[in-house]
This record gives C-alpha cells, structure tokens and sequence, in this order.
C-alpha cells in the first residue's frame, strides 16, 4: 500500500516534534512537508529545530526544508500544532483551501461544528464535519483533539458515563512541564516548587470534558449534562500529567462494578483494552506507567470510595504523545479507516 | 524571667532538629535534655545528630548529652517527636511520671480525653486534659498537633465554618519530602514523579479535621457534623505541603464574604491575622510563600467558585514548622499562658 | 549621614532584583531611580518587575517609575546589570555624561583601564580608573565585577597566590540554574539532566582570574602568570556554584599550610575572614552553605593532595550574591571609603 | 542452543534487578536462581523486591523463589551484586565451591590475582585467572568489573593510551543517585544540592584505572604508568555518569588525531564503535546520550586543547548498565565465547 503523504503545522515546537518522532514507521503516513513559523522558513529541519525529544531525530526529516504555514504545495492531511495566537486563521486558511486539518491547538475545539475527538470515546462526532463543510462552504475540513489534561479525565470517566451515568466530577492535577511547550517552564519557576494555576486550563477540562461526553445527534452535540470542577496545577515532572478525580454517578455503583466496567471498556477503532487498571495501592507514577501502551494508555489506580462524592481514583496519562500527537494521530487513523481521507 | 526548662524526645529526627532550632533564643523556654534511640544514647547531641535544618546547629546544643527515653532526669516539659512505632508507650511512661508532654506523634491524637490542638483554631480542647488526669490517675499529662497535612486544612476552613458552617470539604495535597522524615523517601522515588499514595495519611486528615473542628462540650469532644474526604501525594517539594480545596458550606456565602471571614479571623492566643491571605492569581507557591509569619502561616489564595461544591482554593503551609514542630511549640505556649505549666 | 542616592540599570532583571533586595536598608545607599528596557519603561516598578527572589520586593521600591537607560536625571552611581548585548553602549553614554558606572556585565572586564575588582583581593586595581578618565576623557568612569564563576576561583586561589606563587589551576565548575537569568534555562533541559557546555564561560573564567590575580604597577595590569584551564557545567541547583579545582603552587606548601593560609587571610575593606574553609569531609554544599555571610563568603573545603597537580580542594559561592550584585555593591563600598564617590 | 543457566547473588537490590532486566531475552543465559539476604529468603522475587527499574519486572522472574547466598543449588555461573560488606566472604565461598562468580562487587577488583575486566579494552586480563586458580586452589573463580565510575573514565581513555600513552590524567565526576543503590540518596540530601564527596570514590577511580589500563605479563598486571587524581561529585540525576576529563599524553597529538583514536578505536568481543563521539558543542548530556548503543556506550564529546594539561573533554555513561550489571554481563559474554565457561 502506498503511504499517505502528510504534513506538518508548527514542526519544530515540542508537539511538532513528537509528530515527527511518533510517524517515524508509520504504517500508513509518511511525512513529506514541514512548516513552521517565518522564523525558520527556508531552514532545513534539521537546522530549524532544536530537537528536544529524548529519542534521536529520525534522519528522514533532517534536510526537509521548512516552509511557511501557507497553503501552497502541501498535502491534502495536515497535522497542526500551531500555536493558539496563530492557529485560527491559518488552520482556516488550509481548511478553506481543501486541506484535512487534524489539529492540537485549542481554538477550534468548542466550536459546534467542529469535532472534539478521542477515539475510544466518541468516535461517531466525526460526524460532525458534514455540517462544518455544509456551513462554513470549505472544501477541506478542521477537526481537533483535546487538552492534555482533559483527555486523561476523559478516557477515565468514559466508561463509567456509559454504564452509570454521570452526575458530578471533581479532578486536580499535577501537570508536566512538557506541557508548557520549549522552552516553557523556567527552572526557577518550578525547582522545589508548586505552581497552583495555569492559564485557562481549568476552564478548558471543564467545557471540553462535557462536549467529549456529550450526545452527537443530528449534527449537533449536547453537552453531558453532569457537572465539572477543575483545579489546575504544574509540578516538576517532565512529562504525565496525573490527576486526582472524584466522581458521583447517577446510578448505584460499587467498587468492584467500577473495576469491572473499567475492564470491559472497548472502543472503536483499536479495540485495545483502555484505561489500563492497577491494583497496587501507589500506582499509577508517571516514572513506572508513563509509557503504558506506548503511551496511549490512560492508566488508572487506587479506585475507593469518596466521603464527600461517592468515589475516588488516580488517573495518569502522557501529556505529549495521548495528550497532543499521539492523540491527533490517532483521530487521523479514524478518520482514514472511515474513509475521511480518500 | 526564668526560663523554663524543656526536654526533647526524639531529638536527632527531623523534627527533634526543628525544635532544637526553633528553641534557640525562646523568650520562655530553655533546653537542658535531649533523649534519643539507644542507638544515639550516650552521644553528645553534635555527634548522634545529622543535622539536616539549613540554618547550623545552635551551639548551645552541641555538647548536650543525648540520653535514653526514660522519665529519670528528666525536666516537666517535654517536646516529643518519636516515632509512631515508639511513642504510644514512652509517651505515657512520661505523663505517669508526672510531665507534661505535648506531643508531634499520632499515637494519642484521636483518644477521646486528649486534647488535638491547634491553639489559633481550638484552644478551648485545652481543657480536656481535667478528664484525662482524672481518668488516667496521670500525673502528668499529654497534649497533641494534628498530622503536617491537617493543619493547612483546618487553618484555612475553620473561618468558613465559624461564620457559615461546614457541609463538605474535599482536599487533594501535594507534599513536600520533609514530611517523611529523614532518611525519608529516596530521590530514586520522587525525582521527575509523583507518588499518589501516603499510608494512613487521608485517614489522618480525614478524621483529624473532624476533631479539630468539632465543639469541647462537658469535657468531650462532639465532631464536626461535616464530611471530608482527602487525597494525598508526594511531590518534589523540600519544605510546604500545597493543597486544593473545594467546600461546600451550610450557610449562603459570596466570594467577598468568604475573603473578609478570613480576613477578619483573630484567634487566641497571639492575635496574629491567620490564614494570610493572598489574591495574586498563581499562588500560594511554596517558593514565595513557605516562611511567611517564620512558617507558622497558613496561606491560602485563589479563591473562587467550584461548581461541583461551591468554593475552591489554594492553602499552603509549612510542614515541619506549623505542621509538626512549631505547632507543638505553640501548643506549649498556649498552655503557659493559660497557666497549665505551673 | 545622609544617603547617597544610586540608580540600577536593568533593573527588572534577576541580577537587577537582587541589587533591588540588598539595597534595602543599606546604611550608605539609598535606590532613588531604576531603568530597564523600552518595554518596562513608564510602568511602576512593581507592574514592570516579574519578581523571582524569594524575599518579597522591598516596599520602597513598589512605586518608583522605571525610566529608560539614559543618562537624564540618573543619580551619579549607577550599578548595571544590562545584558552585555546593550551594556558597552548604555555604559559608555553614562560614563561619558559624568556617572559612576559599576557593573555587572561583561562587556568592559578585559579592558585594559578598566578595574575588574574583588574588593578581598586586588583593591588596588580601582586606581587603574586615574589612566581611563585621561584616556577616554569621561567625566564619570566604569569599574566592574567578575563573572559569577570566576569569583570563587579567585577567592580562593588569592591567598594562596599571596604566600605560595600559582604555577597551574584546573577547575570544572558545577553551576546554578539562577547563573543563566530568567527565563534563562528551561525546566525541560535540566531537569534530572547535566549540562556540559555554558557559552562563553570557560574562556570568561580563564582570562579574568588571571587579570585579577595580576599586578597593577604603573596605572597597568600584568597579567598572572600561572595557567588556568576550566570545565563549566550546568546542573539542577537553584543558587551557589560548585567547583572542583586542583593547584599547583610556586613554592613548596603543605597540607596545613595551605589551611593557615586560607584562615590567615586578610583583606580590605571589611577585615572578615575570607574564604570560609570547613572541615567536613562532604562540605561545602549549595544547601547548607550557600548564604555563609550572607551569601558574601566563599567557602572552601575537602582539602587534599592531587596526584596530577598539588592539592585539590572544592570551593563553592553564592552566585548572584557574591557573584554578582553583591560583588557590585562592595566595589561600590570599596570606592565610597576609598573617597571615590566624593 | 541450550541457554546456560544462570545464578543472581544479591538480586534484589538496583543492580541486581538490573541483572533481571538485562537477562531477559538473552541469547546465551537464562535466569533459574535468585539469591538475596536472609529476610527476603523463602519469598517469591515479586515478593521480595521492591521493584524499582522503569521496565516491567519480567514475568518469568515473578515466582522464582529467593533463596539464601549460599552454593547449594546454585548454578555454575553467577553474577553477583553483593554488598561489599558480604561479599568478600560470601564470593568466596562460592568460588571455593566451583563456581564462576562474575561480580560488580569491589571487594576482589585490585587483588593482583583477580581480573578486573572491561573486555572492549583489556580482555587479555582475563588470563589472570589460571594464576587465580592455581594459587587459591579454587574449584571456581572471581572476575570483576570497575567501579561505574571509572568505566567511563577508561573507554574513553584507552584509545588515547593505545595511539599515544598517557601521562596524566585529572577527572572531575557529577555522579548519578542510581550508583548509590536504593534506596541510597534521601531527597533531602541531593534536591537542589551538589553534594562534592562520596566515600571511597575517588580512590576507586585512581587506583581501578591504572590497574585496567596496566600490562598484563606473565600473569601479573603491571599498573599503568601515568597519574591519575579524580574529584568525585553527586548531582540530582537519576542515571548517567558526566565526567569532564582533562588529559596530558606521553607522545603529541592533535585535536584531529584524538578524535579519529577515538573513531578507529575497535575491540574484542563485540567490535562495536566505542566510544561513541558526538560533535556538538554540548553534549553528551544524560536526558539523551544515556542510552546510546543500549547503555553500553561510553559517549564522548566537547574534546578541545587544555591550557593546564594538553586536552579535555566531557564523557558520559550509563552507571547501572555500562558502570554495573550491563559490565558483568559483557564480562560473561566474553568468557563464554573464550571458552571459560565450558
């Protein structure tokens, strides 16, 4: 079979670069076009980027030229992790253009004809993108994943909603600096120390949880009709972002129902058995589970009942690959394997 | 004035150190006797002790001699930080002998007829120590702080529920290594991670908060008629347990109203204006915040509504100076003050 | 006495707050006038300073206006912590218009007129400024401090060079993140990492040891003639470079001479006992030591015989106390008593 | 092929789970015995161990039993891991009863009858065990390998030595928390620390290094005829030794002719390209050199004229792997494929 060629929006940021990293082999993408910012336009990727991932860049990006972010030249699927100051327009730009944006950045993800999407949880608000095309006259389409942090709470609470119903969530966190981007998060910021705020961050798990657990129906999602309280917080781990949740559902649950839906939890399109369940009373740690699924899991632990709602469990997911390229990766094999990209 | 003579048990640990630090220069108190393991027995206090606090070892202790924890010797007052697996029986081997022991250790916190005392929150607990002596036919006596996670906690709500009571309250801590003691956790377990699992730390400050908080009636402690439910984690922090907290309280409340209560609280017995208040938006941060009030401050900062309870923020204290060796040292003045040392 | 009234060039930065923290409550000096960058310029000192020292900003300061860097209403003393890509021209003009200019930056270190000064070891260095005003015909002058790195070397190198003559040096230094300014050195990149490479740093260090080692004869500086050969490393330390070094000496020393030699050493201005040796096998540490005279000291310990060279000893200063804006404010002092500032 | 059984002295510590980690998979071994001290004694190794790798535990390790240090039942080849404080005796013992221990131990390393071996630079020290064996009358033997930190030390420098002899060499060490077990470090010791000492380090360097690099002859090693002197550092990293080497060489050579040493340097058994060297201005660095050729690498970089000696550089390796368990297996390796383990 002949690969897909794809490109990429903001290549040399640290999601950029976990794109890179992560289609490096993949069945079926191949990488043929970079762009980021005017900055670097004209480099080579290679002299453009200041490559930060641990693994070594692959050497088939090296001498790639970087364009800029213009339509002109590039493939039909392109995955964005652009910027949010900039990702509007341009990602519009492209989307007008006929291109199939998989994007990372926030600012289309609440609009009501864009699909919000994790896979193992609301594959069928692809549908979406008929209203977008019917509305917005583009001849490509946008279609986003969420936050990092929200997709951990998400893939957690997915299939408790299903067979219980949901009422009320209650999550913090403690964030990688990953998350930030590069160069991000000052070591004189976080050394030794607790940041309990990032900007916008809380707003954004509270209103993107509720459209991913929300009901498609005729072309529109309705918001899950439950309620979300976020507090929002960095720590000094490079990358996992692992978060306390408390949850009260509608319907009488028990600890060992709880487990149970847990592991019998399959999604289109991979059918990998997701979250992942540990029974040890300190797990999950982002050093031992962060890479669990290659980092596609979402690993959950130390379920108990909560006084104050009615149950509580640690929820620990990796912010730069299932929370950003992984993620928008996986909504382009969706999107393939449903036939959105012939 | 004369300065009264004091004792420390389990003065090599890490909080034996505090109270050897915060005792240097006390207007009222005095060292003259250390007591250890027997593995230190013997010892000159320099020579059995590691000394781990940042500020040097007062010279005034260097040459003490360490001595085994038994009465023999020893002066009426004494600070105890034993460790849990020793203190139930020492401890009271002291108080039968006639001293008074205000105590760092879990082992007697919950005891109905021992006082758990945070003197800005709960001073009036003070007196059931008459209905220990009678019970007990002690001659001395033994009086508590809560656990280094608790009292950030009840600092921060106690003026919520003096003027609006208390329904519910869900707290999730991230906190620092000096929690553990010394040796403590090893670097190879914290560095770059976050470990989600304290033992018996939520049920500390679950049933803690409820003690502290509950109304000394009749020489007997009736408990807070609130919920609590906590989740507790290690983070990389040296020094300040940081904690988010969402309340629901059992009158109508506003964000103004909730800033002024904590405003106006004043409390026995040094009138200072605890918790301190900050309205920045990215803090309390341990870094910034940890000394203020030298460690014996609660501060708590972005206030603002949550939508699963009604009220969420951020409190941070520090937890080897109010949450452990300075809270025993306040409990010690108070009783003073209150003439329980005469 | 009435205060001399200074001003601070880059104020907003990091090494511009510490000049900010010392310079509160100093008996001589008194802060009337700050500038910093176009972008600060016009907002008070507190809406333009992101402060990063962990004592909060001094009151006084919270209302002064930030001007931009031009000579216009500046007070006569100056300090400058400009970054060395603005610094040689902001200098100069200040200088030219009849300012006392001392410096933190680099840009006129190696000049051949201009002192490059640690007050404890070439006070005489500060006459050199009779041979720059002739010179270069400024009204004001310039006089500067060492890079952060350098100072410990040379603090503890000179008394040594004073009683035995240096013949070699090798030092491999171990330094603060705070070393690189803020934002300076993203979490990302040392976080659990060394970094082997600081630009510029070795070449900085080698040449300005042996400038202030060097001998001031006739309105001139001979350089040392001893080598030095330096390795500059990057690690995950908030304050207070680290560094290894082995010596070898002109003349014959021993072990106990070389100590003597440290504990005799006296200098101007301040007669304190410069450096700090300590006796432990595992001391000096950033944790404990780093605020030795109040971050002032140099402290030096574990020494030893080398095989390679003589002796090897570690050496560790606070710095951006010691290295740099205290370094600034004693050359300010050094000059004031000197009758300089008259 | 039938794999040869093998043994595990000292299983449960780091290195030894290091052992597990590296043997599984393996072409030529296979794990069937664990043994580890008296209390983990009669457990199952999941029991046991307090598993600490970032890998998974192997499954076919889980329920091997943990049996006592003593030969009965163990098989013939055996690594071992022991704490130096038992493994003297317990090595013994089990050389005297036929055994081949291969050990990461420092107790046998410089006894002159003992190889202490690296086989990618001096494989013919393993000759020395004939000499062993007819001395001690030993069924069995010991071979060793160096100290983690000196490994990289000597890859790095046996090339040179080769091509040009050594005279002098001066290393300085920031040192990774793994290489003093677990749990080894307490956080409260390295956070933000440099810690400039660990015990016996630095003579472990100097004497381990010319013992390697010495001439094996007649069944005696003749030690190496430079000097070497070694300052030895701990930094807050979790695994990766980062070495900055300074080096004078007995005949002349050029920056160019050191680095093609380095390049054409090849070596029984595995003529692998080590060290490997990189040309960027700052690396290696741990966060990505560490696992270079598995962990097997020693990573060299930064080579430039030193003022005091003649050149420097800065070498990194993996402590655990390379500087431990990955050395004893290499060991094994080549006295497999030499026939020594027939």
């Amino acid at each position: 079979m002949k690969k897909l060629e794809v490109g990429i929006l903001g290549a040399t940021g640290m999601v950029g670069q976990r794109f890179v990293s992560l289609l490096e082999h993949h069945p079926w993408f191949e990488i043929k076009w970079l762009a980021a910012s005017e900055r670097s336009a004209g480099k080579t990727y290679r002299d453009a980027c200041n490559w930060r991932v641990r693994d070594p860049m692959p050497q088939s990006a090296w001498d790639l030229p970087v364009q800029e972010c213009k339509p002109a030249g590039a493939p039909q699927l392109l995955f964005s992790s652009l910027d949010s100051k900039v990702a509007g327009e341009a990602e519009r730009e492209f989307a007008q253009a006929g291109h199939v944006v998989v994007s990372n950045s926030s600012n289309f993800r609440m609009e009501h004809d864009v699909p919000l999407l994790i896979p193992d949880v609301n594959p069928d608000h692809l549908t979406l993108v008929r209203e977008q095309r019917k509305q917005r006259k583009w001849k490509g389409m946008i279609v986003t994943n969420p936050n990092c942090t929200t997709v951990g709470l998400v893939m957690s609470l997915a299939p408790l909603q299903k067979r219980f119903g949901l009422d009320k969530v209650l999550m913090t966190s403690m964030q990688a600096v990953s998350g930030a981007g590069y160069p991000g998060i000052p070591t004189l910021d976080i050394l030794g120390n607790v940041v309990p705020f990032i900007g916008g961050e809380e707003e954004k798990v509270e209103r993107e949880t509720r459209k991913l657990l929300g009901k498609c129906v005729d072309g529109q999602v309705k918001m899950g009709d439950f309620i979300v309280s976020a507090h929002c917080n960095r720590v000094m781990v490079e990358d996992g972002h692992t978060e306390t949740i408390s949850v009260a559902l509608k319907n009488k649950a028990s600890l060992p129902e709880i487990m149970q839906a847990w592991r019998d939890y399959r999604s289109l399109p991979q059918e990998r058995n997701l979250p992942s369940v540990r029974e040890e009373r300190d797990r999950p740690q982002p050093k031992f589970d962060l890479l669990a699924e290659n980092g596609m899991a979402t690993v959950v632990g130390r379920l108990r009942e909560c006084a104050v709602l009615q149950f509580k469990y640690v929820a620990l997911s990796h912010n730069t690959i299932r929370g950003a390229a992984g993620a928008a990766l996986l909504n382009a094999e969706l999107m393939k394997s449903e036939g959105y990209l012939d």
